[in-house]
């Protein structure tokens, strides 16, 4: 039985909550929480804190706040010589306070609280300065996915990158196409078939194979129809600067 | 048993013969190629035609071609008074030559020569000049798809400028990841679930309920953390101007 304890009572933590609560191997020791009724519902109360003085020594303890916290409250633990991993994508392992061994679990997908996530199918990026310490972070990572890499943090920031393209920028290009749909008094419902089999495409073939559309084909006419019929600037702006990219794109393949 | 006839041989023709050449209650009685051969393992030979005064009048007439082609292709046409539609989703319907009477069927849909769609779930969208060529048109489209929708030129010139967005705009995003992963050694595919679970998350979410990331949450820190660490000044620039019109979106809300 391994047993870990989490802090934190935001979208990761919680989802994170939820899961090792249920994980069998898994025994989830303490939830720290600020504020406990944040986690009251999914945890049994005598096992939330908001004091870190009670704190007890696990095999694992979880940060999972948000970025800016982390190195503080990694200072706030009260024991020393313990495995103390955070979750998040943009920030060194060094981040944490040198008193504990130190590691990264770090879940790469977005989380929204009011949708709920199949974990065996997220990937958990795994980073730790010991070699026994990394060792039990596989096996509590194989225990909830299916999918566990080896990522150290240069590469890990490299994909936090990645990412806000392949999804906050992503999600973004639907929100204007929303924007778009409801000044025309289209319904945005249209496009979404179109938006799952554009995600689709990507697990077949190559970004560069499958792109299509005015700029792929130096479509001038149809991008210049597309820039005349735009009347938000700032929709406008992103359009050219989206064609310019796809079509030196194509120049350098 | 409605008769129609297939006009092209591109990647939108060629789904369409593959289609209708199967569709109980349609009879594909010709398709036109100026190459014979980009089509002849798609229909039998004797239905193939280069020459356009040997098209035949039939109940409908699709015009499947590039953009920029539509127009002298409807005038090449040697019968008159029939129902003549294109496919494009940028060109009105006014662009097809008068002598017959006028219609699109705009499959709103990113077709790869090299990928299956599943046609069922592909949204048509209509529009005729004559209420009878209308339903007639409906009748085909619900012979083959499940979501038809009836969109006048205006709105259908919004949607295919709403689509560039979610769909060509964001798989250059997936580009974009793509190139930060290779010049990091990371493999892209870690990305894919994120990839699935952000095009998933629009099923049931609003654009802007499913926003997230640093942009969303003004993290600045984050923000400059990514802007240090990206050497392609365009990729820069992309993300500087996404990350903008995030943090403009918010205020607007």
């Amino acid at each position: 039985m391994i047993r870990l304890s989490i802090i934190g009572s935001g979208n990761v933590a919680q989802h994170l909550i939820q899961l090792f609560g249920k994980t069998a191997g898994i025994e989830l020791v303490q939830v720290f929480s600020r504020n406990k009724e944040a986690v009251s519902n999914l945890v049994p109360i005598q096992k939330i804190t908001s004091d870190f003085s009670e704190l007890k020594p696990v095999d694992l303890t979880i940060i999972a706040v948000s970025d800016n916290a982390i190195e503080s409250v990694s200072k706030e633990i009260p024991f020393e010589n313990h495995f103390v991993v955070h979750t998040s994508g943009s920030l060194a392992m060094e981040t944490l306070d040198n008193k504990n061994r130190k590691g990264v679990f770090y879940p790469l997908q977005t989380f929204s609280k009011s949708k709920e996530v199949d974990f065996k199918t997220i990937p958990l990026c795994l980073e730790a300065q010991d070699k026994t310490d990394h060792q039990l972070l596989q096996t509590v990572a194989k225990l909830v996915s299916d999918t566990v890499y080896n990522v150290d943090s240069e590469q890990r920031k490299a994909l936090h990158v990645a990412a806000v393209f392949v999804s906050n920028f992503t999600n973004h290009m639907y929100q204007i196409g929303n924007e778009i749909c409801e000044e025309n008094n289209v319904p945005f419902a249209i496009l979404k078939p179109l938006i799952q089999e554009t995600a689709n495409k990507i697990l077949t073939l190559s970004p560069s194979e499958a792109q299509t559309g005015p700029a792929k084909r130096k479509d001038t006419q149809t991008i210049n129809t597309h820039l005349n019929f735009l009347t938000d600037e700032n929709h406008k702006e992103i359009y050219k600067i989206l064609t310019k990219s796809i079509i030196d794109n194509g120049k350098k393949l």
